[in-house]
């Protein structure tokens, strides 16, 4: 994927590492990033439902894409959520993401409150009015508000700035009624599905990715199911779905979302910290027995055995490698060598 | 496909034309069922929801489906919705589908009451003890109580006289884990969806076929969209999928489910009668609306300009015609030859 | 209550005994209903959701109602479901119940399919123009469509025969809505409410009886509660409403309903029997630890200790008992006495 | 209510504001509060959902309590809605507002996200253990995880700073079950309804109060009708609780929410300003024919005709007033003039 180009591919809606004090732990982010760029991701998506986007503060979202942007250094392209509290403030934020160099944003529909679709169009249609940058409508109805096929269609026809939809319904009929209803006026709008379960059948009705939560645990598998359904080997795309499902299921499932991700992740190797969500005893449970659940199937696919204390590698801890990074950062900084030049 | 092995291929749940008085017309369901054997359907499947089962009577529907296997004549299975007041009732219904030759029955979960899976279980189990004819679970859980993926695992490792799920979730991700748990154990298994917005990627995911309302409108296209999928044309099969949509949408949705579909069949030709549920003036003008809307859709199909009154033909008027063939058939009664010897 | 006024009161939407072959049990069901009207309940309302009218075939509902009508003979006013398949068989069991005597018909909105509500007033609106027996709209939204507050209000400024609603959804701002908008024009119309939790709460607000399963099991108890809202004793009234609420729940929830309600039933000394829905493994344990529950709190409510096995006694068991009522009901019908005369 | 003692009345959960930037009116918002208190309210409740407190920065939320303290001074306890990104961030709040002198926090359930039961227990333990002012549980089922009956026994047994439990979801029977459950063991807990519908039965069955919208539009009413259920006189209340529905049916359901709210509080004579959810042309339509609406039943309520431009009186308009305000108060402050002294 280009850098102006549509979107494609799959897209990983990262979590965060948080560090002992609940903390954005940035060394172990920044690790992170590195490892799905390298195992095939075609693009990160901060802030996103998977990466609690409503548990960080305004400026912990922006310090989030921030390292992220600055870390994956044009390497692949980033969508970062930019949904905040009012319209004024998610266009601050579209501006600010712009200036950090993000491919596009991506905007939840109103949450907490249900909005009817006449106002869900108003929304998006006055953030597109001002955004410096693409939009891409993020559609989760069972989070928050839900983006209808008429409400999409419109928006895609009236405002250019949108560029995509990421449907996290899963409903594969509407799937196909959104590209139906929008691709004849805009061939370079983009689709993306946030369903892992269903993202073979979504490729082959005319999705162009996904935006996958499993993608953060196993994007080998993600990119290679991707690869294989683009490419019509169809039997072999949908053995690695039905793959996907046993991971996918109950780690969604299992645990209040997106706990289960957070050991998921985990067990490929990143201290992932505990979540700002307080969790009960028996939440604990459900998630050591996860862990185990988890940890057999990765093993069953050849992914296990990556060891779930590696930042002590050299015998040096995670803070001082962190701390070490961040001080050539900050010299660099100061020799004025910038993101973007390196 | 044979009468004895796997379902496979379109079922059409066929609607019920009535006449003046609010009786099956029985003339004008022969003649139905004609007309969708020699347009390609797989296979037919009386009292099924868009069959208005729970609007007749258990003699009706006994009726219903004998006129149907009489006028089939084996050409090609029927699947017979089988689903009565009780398990007692339901067996006493299978027993008598099975004498009249039919493929299998389908049973629908118990509805009104809402049951949980282990009663859902539970009830399955008990008919499939004691039926002598083979079993589809039908899951439709917007009417009905849910079948669980876990239970259609049960049941079809516990009982081969179930052989078939027909799901009309449209959850793909669903029909992939139901696929997944059974087939491994039941090769003979088989998966038909009932949700028309989704026939292509379900197949393509692996389902056997489908029990498709819109069959009865335009079996010509489901049949194509069927030969298509499975002989690996996929973009040309999804360019029909989108067409099915626009037609499943409004016949869905724009009035109380399946009046839309009664007003679809008529516009093929076939006179279906006033339903048994009373129409308020609302609806009627909602079906008027529909009619026209409908009637452009064939038309750009090429499949618009039928007679909408086809009965008068040879000069005789379906009433007449419907009484010879009654009083032939009680003929042969009296003189002891039975459906079975036809 | 008198045969000809309004509605009042509390009506025991009753269980139907079944013997060992899973028949109606007659015996047993007349005397349950010598036992809940002796112990105050208002009115008699056989074939609800309660009695499982759903799981007998139509001519077993009629069975019930006369059995029911024999057997109350005048006593208490009878509130008979009269739901079938359709329209015309809804109305010629309507005509059937009005020959039994019954007070009024009780019909719930259509279920399996939901209808919208222009097609629910059609429905209840052709019901009222055939039936000569009063008619009591039955809204049960979690198993049938619903009836909406503008489509009673229009169905009871035009029809005559409606004279109640029963309304199951324990939603007590719309019983307000529904009484502001009917009583003005309607000062006869009776509101019953089918939801135990709130018996209380609704008489206050207006409410003129109830139609409540838990009267089934400790009519005593919603008979005082009844008694002492009417009468202004609140906090009296609410002391019974909240151990009725302890009854409620677990026999609602803890099975699937009405199975709990057969549970507590027999714990009050009736024979049951066992019902038409199988049950699985699971649910008989569930049963068998809800009856200690039960029989537990029916002991602190000084109602416990009743012979779970009465039909013995005198020596007679229930079926000679009952084949000895038949012979002499026979015999009365032999000799032109009708159940009207007696 | 004295500032210690349990929280009862009805707490007005109020909307704030806008100036023509879509900043907070502050002068108006003071009006606004002082004419709430002097209609009658028994309390305030800022950043509630009629207050739209997820549209308001974390700062903004925080401004609007300080004004309203301050504007407050004593006159009647603030309930102040303290929910943030996080528990840190919340308890972050429930310190600021504690110096505030507020009488008690309210904190909503977390949102977005669907928690378990255990993990919504989990939340407000943690929050409990650490918050150095009272906390009112916030249930609004519709918006935000419930808080099941179970998980609001235990927190009420295990946390002594937990006061009192707000419940939105108008379900009465579910009332009646949380009172049953905590008040044995916590007789100083306090239950408000913030289901306006239904605030009469609640009243009746044990709530100590209501936070109620209707209270910020119709502050009179709701008063008298408080009043009259608490001193026994059943049938006028019911008569009130009737006309608040009318009022509350149109306000809540005919707009998205809390739109319908604050055109109704226009009519008051406050200028709310614009919201800032975008509106769509239907939307704005709607809100002009509610207008209409509701200020034709102001009318028949003898509170009409309060100038919906109040703010330009004496020739002066609301800025300047606004800035003479502060001025006075920023002065007396200068000369040790504290909030409680006034």
């Amino acid at each position: 994927m280009t850098t102006d180009g549509r979107l494609q591919g799959i897209f990983t809606p990262n979590m965060v590492p948080l560090n002992d004090q609940g903390n954005i732990d940035e060394s172990e982010l920044r690790r992170y990033v590195d490892w799905l760029i390298d195992r095939g991701v075609h693009g990160l998506y901060p802030n996103g439902s998977t990466g609690e986007f409503t548990r960080f503060t305004p400026d912990e979202r922006r310090r989030i894409v921030e390292i992220m942007a600055d870390q994956t250094a044009g390497r692949v392209p980033i969508l970062a959520g930019a949904a905040e509290a009012n319209v004024r403030e998610t266009i601050a934020a579209c501006e600010y993401y712009h200036g950090l160099g993000v491919r596009a944003v991506a905007i939840v529909a109103p949450f907490y409150y249900k909005l009817s679709p006449d106002n869900v169009y108003a929304y998006f249609k006055e953030i597109a009015r001002h955004t410096p940058v693409d939009v891409t409508l993020y559609n989760i109805p069972m989070f928050a508000s839900p983006i209808d096929v008429p409400t999409i269609q419109r928006l895609s026809e009236e405002c250019e700035r949108i560029v995509a939809i990421k449907d996290s319904s899963g409903d594969v009929a509407q799937m196909i009624r959104m590209i139906e209803a929008v691709r004849p006026n805009r061939p370079d709008f983009s689709f993306l599905t946030g369903w892992d379960a269903v993202l073979v059948p979504m490729l082959l009705i005319g999705c162009d990715g996904g935006t996958n939560a499993s993608s953060g645990v196993v994007p080998e598998m993600t990119r290679e199911l991707y690869d294989l359904t683009i490419g019509g080997q169809i039997d072999a795309a949908r053995r690695i779905q039905a793959q996907l499902i046993e991971l996918f299921d109950p780690t969604l499932y299992a645990a209040d979302f997106p706990e289960g991700f957070r050991t998921a992740v985990s067990l490929r190797g990143f201290a992932m910290g505990t979540g700002r969500q307080p969790l009960s005893d028996k939440h604990r449970t459900i998630l050591a027995d996860l862990q185990k659940t988890l940890g057999a199937w990765l093993d069953r696919q050849g992914l296990g055995g990556e060891s779930p204390t590696p930042k002590g590698v050299a015998g040096w801890d995670a803070g001082q490698v962190s701390a070490i990074v961040e001080g050539v950062l900050a010299e660099l900084r100061s020799r004025g060598v910038t993101a973007a030049q390196r």
